[in-house]
């Protein structure tokens, strides 16, 4: 009976601290497996979810998307309540709508934004969600290395090394820093994003702020297309998937 | 050797989450508690620090202040690079300064002021810091049923009766709502506040918000001088103590 299926998009809020990551593994919760189990009981049959990509242990989503086929018969504003009443507090569904049969969140994604949050003082109220860096930064140095990187680029420099993609090409459509008296933040857009770059840009961008290397550095980096040119990628908690654009 | 002791204020932040709250109890974690540790484990001696007021189980703080004596000898900025460092994450002091010897915490205290936040959508990202409300409210309603409550009263009604406090009057020097898309945030000002009063006041006027009972009921509540007469007590995690003016 696939003909009485409807292709459904999920936007979902998370916090990432007690979560293994978005995808199912062998150990540990995944917010994947928490959405698919949520829906499984209350549709009473197996269902699969597809996220729009992964996140690891410890990032957050404000807007990550995913995709799945319910019956058609399932009205979506009562799905989208009831998930929410069986989820843990950490996970919720923001919006269910109905999209083409041919949506797939991963593929048929053109933009996916990141914001990552740092903190300049030691915050109680703020732990959950940035990394506090406690040393100085030059804003100028650290948006000057941001320009570098718009465009398109080979990030092999900036992936983890065991990435399963044939090609390392991204291109960058927005990326820079803000800040105001206690943290920068920084945003960056692209059409894609391979594993642990974001953070290891951050990392890197925070070497250049702190003055350990020149902003033109990440242009040397970028050339050498391997790992080890890059520095410290920064720590999960201040990582946010912030939306993901069809 | 008194006269080697100086006065200090303590500005302090914490997540109110994992505390029985400000004050020092036989059972469970309190910041105070904390704090007095730190500083007997840093200068080697027994200290005692005054809070500006307790803050429940739950409730955060933003900028709590306290007093202490330490020894003259103490450099001030490193004695607060210190605490930090042996403090627990959930608790931060943002600042340590040198005050008159008649500064006291509470006493000396001109003005507290605490804000409460209230998500109107279900969020894993700020579950720990406001409060969910699943009903629509009214904004205006809210606002002047806020209005009603500024200037001096008696706020019998809206304090936890087993109050120690030898009379109830309370000058609300501001007292307000403002809203975004998914949050009403409540900001009041007070010369003091009675235990409670801030979560009463807030379950009140979401009642008002509701529809449940009109602004106007706020003055009658106030006359009654009895708990009985007020709404349900709204939960802790959305109270911050935001700010003590002296």
């Amino acid at each position: 009976m696939t003909h009485s299926l409807h292709t459904v998009k999920l936007t979902i809020e998370y916090d990432g601290t007690d979560f293994v990551g978005w995808q199912i593994q062998e150990n540990g919760r995944s917010v994947q497996a928490e959405i698919e189990r949520a829906l499984d009981q209350i549709l009473r049959e197996r269902h699969s979810v597809v996220g729009s990509g992964r996140t690891d242990a410890g990032v957050h989503a404000r807007g990550q998307v995913a995709h799945c086929r319910v019956s058609a018969a399932v009205d979506l504003r009562e799905l989208n309540h009831s998930l929410n009443s069986v989820l843990p507090d950490d996970i919720a569904i923001t919006s269910i709508d109905e999209v083409p049969e041919t949506f797939h969140a991963r593929y048929s994604a053109i933009e996916r934004r990141y914001k990552y949050f740092i903190s300049t003082r030691r915050s109680p109220l703020l732990r959950r969600y940035d990394w506090w860096v406690k040393y100085s930064l030059d804003f100028d140095l650290m948006n000057r290395a941001s320009e570098i990187i718009r465009g398109e680029h080979d990030f092999t420099s900036f992936c983890r090394t065991k990435s399963e993609v044939n090609h390392h090409r991204c291109t960058i459509t927005d990326a820079g820093w803000t800040k105001d008296e206690n943290s920068y933040v920084f945003d960056i857009a692209a059409d894609r994003f391979l594993h642990g770059m974001v953070r290891t840009l951050v990392g890197t961008m925070v070497d250049v702020g702190r003055g350990f290397i020149s902003s033109d550095e990440i242009l040397r980096i970028l050339d050498e297309r391997d790992r080890r040119a890059a520095r410290m990628a920064a720590p999960p908690q201040g990582l946010f998937l912030w939306e993901v654009k069809y």
